[in-house]
């Protein structure tokens, strides 16, 4: 452990204690003092605890804090990401970026976008400038309307309880490799899911031999299925672009050309694509652009996007049109599928404040999928290690096999499949499903070429460590 | 300004950089060195910056950093805690603990609190602790299962959904002070909403000859002509125990009776009570508890909570249902009306951080009431300044009239009433609705006596500026 990184937060903490000192007295004003004696008491042993910290940040010295805030808070100090690799398949895109950590200390109170708020509408608030966000983020995913919602389940909700309706058998055509989160919203809309099969990929189709990959084709023929057997077109397709559990790419472009053709709208789940990869929902021929804020966008849980057409926009994006029965109340302003504001705060500010580096790495894509494939191609140095996914790779969320290399050494292993874990441990990489030695996931989405080197190398050695055959 | 509450910022935003050296270098293990030359350069060059602003803080020189994070964020520094007195209705209960911000700053990334996620149920990581918060959350407001939501409007919406069935006319009791996300909630799930008139008060029942107050008989009446004009019993009762508009506090014991003895559910709108003051679901006789937390538990928003009872749970807490039809996947582990998981990162982090706080100072409601009153009492000594809200109050969000004081100033003066934004401003209050001078409103939550009697000679010494009469 490098003992600076305590120190760091430390100092962190130790600075939060002296604002608090001037949040809770009297403000200063251009004629008068704020802090009374006992305050600025409080302020000089602040100041000399911090110079304490700050010596021994700068000396790498001192004993390491384990908390999170008091004690009484409960909380383990998080150094995933200063004291780890985290390789955790869900967690890549949703790191904070400096900005966005910077933005969240100073607008982590509840309502803290919301203090010029004049029209009682999240996306109309200048500043901060929440109304230019949204029309940027509605150009950045190539749509012409965006809403921030709270995670892109809440988009889809929107879109299915828009779109559907209950007690009518209303057909929604999903993956089978759907996230569960697509099938919950549909459930909850009343309507059922038909399942694409992703099959075993046809090689004309898919870049790999076996990998599972939903098509343009498979789902006109699930549509076909469908009407044939309902008697009636599927009301929705909605289908994700990279999927959760191999990471595949899926044929967007081929699927938005088929819900063109039976006049199907289709919403494209970018929750593995929007804010990593370019993302242009027109040229996709979507009329409905989900992305997740903590999955994609260097956010803070739980946000996200829902971006549409101008077309749809009177739809899903309507004014409230509910009416009290006395007072003859009506909210036109607002729009209750998203049940008026939505991220009123910390969430929306850490989107707002990585939205330019966010704007950036998209631009390096090709960069991410060089080192994925660099990763793999040395994975499977290691004897018998498969990848599952599609391979090459098109996505840096990877599942891979070792069921025939770590997995053999963990069958005999007195830690069973723990023994990954310690060695990963050891190596200080985190975030692999811990006691997976047979099918488990990996991202390495945003890590530096040197981490990806130094990911693939640690992999190699606790081979070699077993005596697992190296190529 | 005290320049030293900008010198913290520039400290802890200087420390995000040094951090995020860090977060982008290999890590060290025992064995090994974690930075490079070059990012040791960084480090020691941080190191240098902070010494630099550290005695500028101790000095208190400097000049005052004005963004939060780099330009291109477009991020304004938000201060309003720090430099002035927020009066800000809605605001107060928000405002984060040390403690939250502390973990904020630990646990901002996306999903940060899934490091440990076992059995893909948020409410069942052990560590973090969520699982005992969650258990202390239902205890916290006397009511069996809670659920944290992304804020109180997802709690309304989670049971109107399960309570209500579309196309049904099915009937929602309201109040005619109900928050628009209460209605919002009942329209999505196509029900119809029906108001309950909180009058002018009758004497007997509001502790104000004038204040409205919507009482027990009140909802029974309106239940009465519900059923007299539909054949039918409404469906749910949802009132809140303080409204948004005049603060006021409204008969939720009478309330929980009535419902009771008509069967009908009583869903308890406590956004302005939980995390503010002591609310024990089960005396009210409420089936369900809905809470914020951005409004009442000093945490990022969106958050919220949704308690009830173990009988309700069965309904609104069920599992999945929905199956793929080519899979055959289920989803039983997870809630379709919360679809799965809900407050997956800091949003959580800061509930749970300020919860221990929060339930102290639950404690020391009685102490808000005699601040809130005491300023009350002052403020009226301004000549025909009015309390719009019941009086003597029972909350801290309080609905004032300046129509016959400040805004006869507003009449003539140049900058009309914004004269009044300008002299609080000068003051360090801020949070007022900019402009207003006739009926508007302000919240003393959680400011310290100083703060309150500084508050009250503000207004004060405003009017005796303008020769307003001061008893």
């Amino acid at each position: 452990m490098d003992i600076r990184v305590r120190k760091i937060y430390e100092a962190l903490f130790a600075l939060e204690d002296l604002r608090e000192v001037f949040r809770q007295a009297v403000p200063a004003t251009a004629t008068t003092i704020g802090l009374d004696e006992q305050e600025e008491e409080q302020i000089s042993k602040g100041i000399t605890r911090l110079e304490t910290i700050l010596k021994e940040l700068k000396d790498g010295k001192g004993s390491p804090i384990k908390h999170a805030g008091t004690k009484a808070a409960g909380l383990d100090l998080r150094t995933r990401e200063e004291e780890f690799i985290n390789i955790n398949p869900i967690q890549a895109g949703g790191r904070l970026t400096p900005d966005a950590r910077k933005a969240l200390i100073a607008y982590g109170d509840g309502y803290s976008v919301c203090d010029q708020c004049l029209e009682g509408r999240l996306d109309k608030i200048r500043n901060p400038p929440v109304d230019e966000f949204h029309a940027e983020l509605a150009e950045f995913v190539g749509m012409d309307v965006a809403r921030v919602v709270p995670g892109a389940r809440r988009g889809f909700q929107a879109v299915t309880s828009s779109l559907l309706e209950k007690g009518k058998g209303d057909l929604v055509i999903v993956a089978d490799l759907a996230h569960y989160t697509e099938l919950l919203a549909v459930e909850l809309a009343g309507g059922i899911v038909k399942e694409v099969p992703s099959g075993s990929g046809s090689a004309s189709r898919s870049r790999s031999g076996s990998a599972r990959i939903i098509t343009g084709d498979s789902v006109a023929d699930t549509i076909e299925r469908a009407k044939e057997a309902s008697g009636k077109l599927p009301k929705l397709i909605m289908i994700e672009h990279i999927d959760y559990s191999f990471g595949n790419e899926h044929d967007v472009y081929g699927i938005g050309k088929v819900a063109k053709e039976y006049g199907i709208p289709f919403l494209y789940n970018g929750a593995y694509t929007v804010g990593m990869m370019p993302v242009d929902g027109r040229k996709i021929g979507a009329d409905f652009v989900v992305g997740s804020g903590h999955k994609g966008m260097a956010a803070v849980a739980p946000s996200g996007v829902l971006a549409t057409t101008e077309e749809w926009t009177r739809e899903v994006f309507r004014g409230s049109q509910i009416a009290g029965d006395i007072t003859g109340r009506i909210f036109k302003n607002k729009e209750p599928e998203l049940l008026g504001c939505t991220l009123m705060g910390g969430t929306l500010i850490s989107m707002m404040a990585s939205f330019p580096a966010v704007k950036e790495r998209v631009q390096r894509w090709d960069e991410e999928l060089r080192k994925s494939n660099y990763f793999c191609r040395e994975f499977l140095r290691i004897e018998d290690s498969k990848i599952v996914s599609e391979y090459p790779r098109q996505h840096t969320l990877t599942k891979v096999d070792t069921s025939d290399s770590f997995d053999r050494i963990a069958k005999t292993h007195k830690r069973r499949g723990y023994f990954l874990s310690d060695e990963l441990k050891k190596k200080k990489i985190t975030g692999e499903f811990a006691g997976s030695t047979r099918i488990w996931k990996l991202n390495t989405y945003g890590l530096s070429w040197n981490k990806v080197k130094y990911l693939t190398e640690a992999f190699i050695e606790i081979a070699e460590k077993y005596d697992l055959p190296v190529r």
